[in-house]
């Protein structure tokens, strides 16, 4: 299983308990994946970043910074890591095996930054970042400069706009974690084009953001 | 002027038109700093992670990233670049010398960020995380890892408990920014000891606990 991943990663460990611990969710044993994840994390958007500043030199440091963001966001390090296979290769707990736990987003995506953040220990911080840019670069080719000149929330409204449909609306669905490091989850809807898409953000704002973003791909996708 | 720069933070530039650039404020002229902050901020998070994964083999993912928070946030930055006397080397705009923008501590950290980027550019990264890390060093040298299990509201409230003061008035002071990049800054008081500070933040919860991390400092310093 490991050996498949190694090879889409481009990438074969010389320790290879780290990757096993950077696929080792919590639910199943120590050590898990949560620290190398905080290391990964770090090293994506480094490595992200370079490749946006490298990329688009007449890019604004706020639109740099929107692009990014829409990158490394848990709906594309989980689509990533499907396209990995990840969730096949998951140490789980029985509990979260039983309630599909390879398939939820937010662990196959702290599995991937994890998996980054192995590779770092592993081989250093140029090594990680070719393997960034190996599982990125279709997307990144994909990006249109102009979109980062808007925020997803103003492109949105301007894209129904043009196309003659009513405003998007924004709920709120959820909030979680301590008082001090909440996430929000929310939903932005169309329901005259039964469009319906869900944002996460550690402000209401920032959620609301990734739920336009999240609409706006659907829309220019379909 | 930069000779002395570059000594005190022990790398000298091949490229020293990416040192100027760093040093220019969007005030002065173009190519200012902007995107070499957006480079550099996230280096000197991922170079900062490194030494916190690295020093504290015992502390989890969001302790880490608290202290991280703590270590990166504006007024560490300015704190360093003050050190560094970076003021003196600014290029500045005619409106922000006469204002004492080379004082500021958002354009001093923004700097700071900006040479982080030029490093990068200039010589890599394993270069600039042993820059950070020159740097950084006495600060994380200094970090008691109990100080990482309390989010420093909490802390606070606690140590103010403890000797039998009252708790922390917060107020916002200020919000600043597009609807959709929003910061604010918040004042953390305790008119009982005349001890008043300020936080910012992407979100007001975010100002208000790295306003009650200053209060701690002060109080711990005192």
């Amino acid at each position: 299983m490991t050996a498949r991943l190694e090879k889409s990663l481009e990438y074969r460990f010389d320790r290879p308990e780290l990757l096993r611990q950077a696929l080792t969710h919590r639910s199943h044993s120590s050590p898990h994946n949560e620290r190398l994840e905080f290391l990964g994390d770090s090293v994506l958007n480094c490595a992200v970043a370079t490749l946006l500043y490298q990329r688009f030199p007449d890019l604004k440091e706020g639109e740099l910074s929107r692009l990014r963001a829409n990158l490394v966001r848990q709906e594309s390090l989980a689509e990533i890591a499907t396209g990995l296979s990840l969730g096949d290769t998951l140490r789980l707990g029985e509990g979260e095996l039983k309630s599909g736990g390879f398939r939820r987003p937010s662990i196959l995506a702290d599995a991937l930054e994890a998996i980054f953040g192995a590779v770092y220990l592993d081989s250093g911080f140029d090594t990680v970042a070719r393997v960034i840019e190996h599982l990125y670069r279709a997307r990144i080719e994909q990006i249109d400069p102009r979109d980062a000149s808007k925020d997803p929330k103003t492109a949105l409204q301007e894209l129904l706009q043009a196309k003659h449909l009513p405003v998007p609306q924004y709920s709120l669905l959820a909030t979680r974690g301590d008082a001090h490091a909440q996430e929000f989850e929310v939903s932005c809807a169309v329901p005259a084009i039964k469009l319906e898409v869900t944002g996460n953000g550690i402000s209401r704002r920032g959620a609301e953001q990734q739920a336009a973003q999240a609409a706006l791909e659907k829309l220019r996708g379909s």
